[in-house]
């Protein structure tokens, strides 16, 4: 038998409601779930901005507790709730939509009940008893969602770049190990989807190794203007019912209790309206996402085949790649990166319009920002690690058909360029195509140069790298 | 104590794996699940389309038994396993990650394990069974991921579809309701956010109605386009391996089982590549959320206030609006709107991009692309109940100000343009802002008209409609 | 020696300035010239839009006449002036830049101003008599901005839509061509770039046929919804200062003159506001880009090589690929579409925000609407006629390698499927891979079929469409 | 009488071509111009393109020289030709459509044609006298479109951020200068279009200077990135064709030589292929764009009424505002900046497909991206200008309504929120609302506080920064 819910009463300037006794959170966080029944995701989906409201409220509570607006009493419980928090406790009491309107205030509001509620179960009351320790009297003291919201979403955004700066690297091990193993691997580079003149596959691997170390850099430069928050900010930035000296302490605290460098923000007023970081950000996470599936795409265009692609190099199978094509086996793991890139760029669209949206002295649209930024991260970091563990790795090259392939090729003409000059050349490589002959038979037959000066210029290694004339 | 788990094993060409035993999935699913951990939403959160996979299967094994593929004790099996799968038995285990490579090849892979193991149930067979019922040579018996997987996309965003008509019907009649309302309350219109003409709130809650009146209209017609499916398809659209026949007769019977009026596209190949309705829907879905986005926009610049905005209409207070600023309430319902619209903006380039990213006879991106619409269309479904609901309904107008603005307006000089000339109505506008004196004043004191002519020009009730000149 | 430039005077209410006495344009073109140098492209860019200002203009002066508003002789001269428009005169008065502030105001005020001076013309008068005939109060009689400027921009797209049609049906011409000419040639078709199934290179070709063909119809629908103007609204969409019955008969007229099947808009204060239709319109732009770009992909990548590619068709060549390549041909023709497609869905972007950011009665942001559309349009066009004359009408087959690629292929295993099931026929699939011998070797092998039964199967010309059961 | 055209005939590996004899262009341009008659504006439309391509194909001259690949002969007169091209002459020569296939390729051949030309003119020589000094072989002599092209857009874009940023610098002075203006100015603030707390206008507009001056920052940034160019990568980065040397020595000509300070990328393969550096100079582009929009939306709404808007503010008077309403003045230089924010936004998704689209060894759509950011730095620039110089200069504060309305403001209770606690603040908050009473009223007449006690918090000045506690 099903056991009686018990209810408790809270109440807000809209009347009473029933809170179900066990629950940590309160009458602001129902309200919340009744006007947000959106996309039934909870803001529990994002472990790290749970874990960053809990660093937040604590460097609040240990701030206002040395600037005497906490009685020690007060500052000592919230804190421990607070550290509850981070350590992973209550998170599914955080139960409001992650699309949201009101510019945080429910997550916010929620963070303060959960908390308080915590607090007070450390002080051995009953949940409720706001009249001993208030969620927004004592919780929330010296603080407004307008600069606790971006703050706590700043730090969770913070450690989730430091996830997918991992993934990264690992990745860019991945592609760098690739470039060793292929470093004298011989074949023809192709621009514009035609053949053009030979390197090798390790030169062509470590362009993707090259690609995300560049990417990573980028990376932690758009992390470094996260790390600049408006904790203090209050309202709008004039810290109004903020101590003097508040943002300053609370911003130092915070660094201190989190590990996570944050600074506090020049102009506050500035920073309480901007996301400029945010799209900033966003704007490099697509970069990154444009960059890897470009990458992607490469993989799937050289692995195309068996018989009838570019064969250039073999993915490790994965899994069965047709239910009706027996022993098909296709590039399922480059193709999940691509689709993660093409969610992150319309992410990018999503937190632009939401930024531009924003009106005088706040953005009321950073709940759909964060939940944006945090797919984004989230998504990049599975998605390099699944390349890099389940595709990179295991690629092998084709070598034969490489090899035949630099061999015969009439792209080899190109060498002949400096000594007998474009047009003579675009002859060779025209009949050489006409007539399926290769190009040093065919420079010899048109008495342009004989095969002995053709075959001193067509060594495959020499034209991977720039000419030395002295040679 | 927990229970040891135990294990079945099954095998694909990489070789065994353990399945567990209770699992209805296998040793496919199993791969899928290794390979994309991507967003840990599994497909089970689409529910329409695990139903919309219950009506293809069993459609297509109706026309398998009729054209001999299948014997009637296994189409049976399958028909019943199917039902239940539209029912809403065993979602759960469709376990595969909503973001997968392989053009939605693991998610039918799901389905035909789920449903062979649902289907050796109804035999009286353990699970594994593959040698009595086998998901790939029996559930999938004459299809190809290329056509099922598609069919049951479109089949879902039906459904869902025909949610958010309902939805939208509801608010425009929110907004019709509120536009009888008002009908008679005068105000003054403003173009490019200065004071403009008179007009009714009534007229301007009207325009609401209609635009969503429009959208229906518009979203009906790109449903028509996905109702265009290409089941018998198989692999690449020539129907290979497939009984002549199949595809007209499935398509016949999905349309029957299902009650969705789908019809088999007359080109299999190019139906089986293409992804246009796709796209086209994502439009339209974009084209309601921009519509919607400026509404919003709408009632939160006219509800702006209370004292230092424009004041013009009160939304109902929802919850409290501010964790510092005590009786501060906002307009949090049309701001999850704007955020649903900016998030469904984005998933358009989202699913713009993988449409494009298709090649040659298939568009591997489709699981992308049906997530992504499946969020816009949900999301919207949810925000236009909430505005409804939570907003439109009870919205009120401000009475007072709004007459006493149209009274007081310099804007009414529009209406003396036709007698007295452009320029000479210029000067009588810049003199009354200048001197903040009324406009019949100002005409009289400039010796342009008397203040009769001005006042039986200046009745505002006449100035929301044409002028009728034989008056 | 420069002639010395002569000056009238003509003033608003900022004050007297000097025009060139030579001007058509009037004070108000040159406060607009002064405040939007943005994209030093003049709305003369645009020779439909002023033609269509010409239609709307000369509808309006009609009905303003028949309903009194204006005398003949003036109606007469303006009709006159707007028929010079239309014959392509004066374009070069159009001096107000494309981007520019105010909802399109200095458009239809340059319009304005330079109709009058042509009408005052007509009459005998100098430029800039405006006590004659007036921009404001003769030529924009019972007229705004606010109808005039969007209707003639429909007007204008829908000159362009025409054109856009015409140059997709010759495009849908060549392909389907190509289709004929290459119904019989096999090939392996390709899913995910891995070897699939074969079919006929015709089949392949028809499939870009009929992606446009259904394009158009899309297009066509889309036209269909711009036809619907608002002339009549004036200001906001009440008529203030149009005379009864002046919509009807001003929409009536400017069908009947233009030729163009415009019809008024229903709920003129919806239709003034709402840019819904050119959202939809963008959106089916951005649908034809894609499967353009699609169609581009796929002829690049199917013309790959020629020695390390794909090759199944080769690309007429139409200049030096390469400044130091000599003899290398690029598919320069599809990747100038590739690039018009992603400059139109880049435009659809801001089409939406530009729609999005209306607000209220009005939306502002129509002039970048109506020019990124131009451009859409206009581009999409080109780039169809040069697709289908300079690269579509020379493709030809690469007939012998893609015969030997059918007769070689490992994926016809997939037509043994029905007969010895998914897992044995998996099994011959790997072993020919990873032999490099025949399927009938290899299934004869592994005795799981004699030769005789695989070669009965393995008919190619029989994959390509569904199997009969009966034969 | 018109003059008849007289001809050269140059010929490609097509045949034999009729060029104008006056013509600086050759048969490459010739061939280009009817391949791509897409948009109708020459590359000529971007000067700075072609000074850069003179600084490029100067650099090359120079260390082909030193290198001993030309002779000091053809070296000087190409030198010579270079820098008449960064005169400024013959730019009218560059024909060929700024969207163009063949990765810049057209252009570049345009390029290699005028300057050959031009230095035949040096030497004497007639043009097309190629014997003499060849297009390919002396002015492309060690280099590659894809070195060169990529090269030269980056100078051009350099060359257009400095200018963008000289127009951000001069709109930031003009804020500040408003801010400064302002600093004594008392307000309300806003938050989500409520009323929200007390501040200055001052802080308001300073917010707008420090968003321009770290977008400031943030573009410096990314032009540091696009310093990195490939000069002496040839066709794919292996620098085939080039001497030994030749990358360092040119890319340390050309930074010599132009004055910007380009440096030689780390890794030519990568950088041949790579287009992060657009795509991240787009994404700053974009959020400049984002700021600077939502900047204008707030003058826009800050400045809207006269009468029945915010009117906190009054832009100046640019031009008439409407054609049909005497004295309406509306925000149109806002407006233009919203709209030019919208096609760089849209911009961006064009540059993000162009290079997610790139393939291999190359990306063939830079010219897109080069057309598109050289639009979007352009239209910024302009945009900028014209609202500091015809809009924000001229701003004036609406005194008597600031003030007016903060001392009426109810919202001044969330001042007594750190005294009397939340509930009973909301309390007040809500009883002020209901009755339109001040707050100290209510607040005495609740028995809260004495009027004493409320006037001593409520000094609006007080509230625009923290509290003192020790006061």
């Amino acid at each position: 038998m099903a056991q009686p819910v018990t209810y408790r009463v809270e109440h807000d300037f809209l009347g009473d409601k029933q809170i179900p006794a066990a629950a940590y959170w309160g009458v602001h966080t129902a309200r919340a779930v009744e006007n947000f029944p959106i996309s039934g995701t909870p803001v529990s989906a994002m472990p790290e901005l749970i874990r960053a409201f809990g660093f937040v409220k604590k460097a609040a509570a240990t701030a206002n507790l040395q600037l005497g607006v906490l009685e020690q009493r007060k500052a000592d419980a919230i804190s421990r709730a607070c550290e509850q928090l981070v350590e992973g406790r209550c998170h599914d009491q955080f139960v409001v939509d992650v699309i949201q309107g009101g510019a945080g205030t429910s997550t916010n509001m929620n963070a303060n009940e959960v908390i308080a509620n915590l607090a007070l179960e450390v002080l051995g009351h009953e949940k409720g008893r706001y009249d001993v320790l208030h969620p927004n009297d004592d919780v929330n003291a010296s603080q407004s969602t307008n600069d606790v919201y971006p703050t706590a979403v700043r730090l969770a955004l913070w450690m989730g770049i430091d996830r997918l700066l991992a993934a990264m690297a690992q990745l860019r091990g991945g592609f760098a190990a690739k470039a060793e193993e292929f470093r004298n691997v011989l074949k023809i580079g192709r621009t514009q989807l035609q053949d053009a003149v030979p390197m090798t596959l390790g030169q062509e691997f470590s362009t993707y190794a090259v690609m995300i170390e560049e990417d990573e850099a980028r990376l932690r430069e758009a992390r470094a203007l996260i790390q600049e928050v408006n904790l203090g900010a209050t309202a709008i930035g004039t810290g109004i019912n903020a101590p003097h000296g508040y943002a300053e302490l609370a911003c130092k605290l915070l660094a201190g209790q989190s590990g996570i460098p944050v600074v506090k923000a020049h102009n506050l007023v500035e920073a309480t309206q901007d996301t400029g970081a945010f799209v900033q950000l966003s704007g490099v996470l697509k970069r990154v996402a444009t960059k890897l599936s470009k990458t992607c795409n490469d993989l799937r265009l050289l692995s195309s085949g068996p018989q009838a692609g570019f064969g250039d190099i073999r993915l490790p199978p994965r899994q069965a790649g047709s239910s009706i094509m027996p022993g098909k086996v296709n590039p399922v793991i480059p193709e999940v990166m691509n689709q993660v890139a093409f969610e992150v760029i319309g992410n990018d669209v999503t937190v632009t319009m939401a930024s531009e949206a924003g009106q005088l002295q706040l953005n009321a649209f950073e709940p759909i920002m964060g939940w944006s930024l945090f797919k984004s991260i989230n998504h990049l970091t599975n998605a390099c690690i699944t390349l890099n563990e389940n595709c990179v790795k295991g690629i092998e090259a084709n070598h034969e058909l490489l090899a035949r392939r630099v061999r015969e090729s009439i792209t080899l003409v190109t060498a002949l360029n400096p000594i007998i000059g474009y047009e003579k050349a675009a002859l060779i490589a025209k009949t050489a195509i006409a007539t399926g002959r290769p190009v040093d038979e065919v420079a010899q037959g048109l008495g342009i140069m004989t095969r002995e000066q053709v075959e001193a210029l067509l060594v495959p290694e020499k034209l991977t790298q720039p000419v030395r004339l002295q040679e």
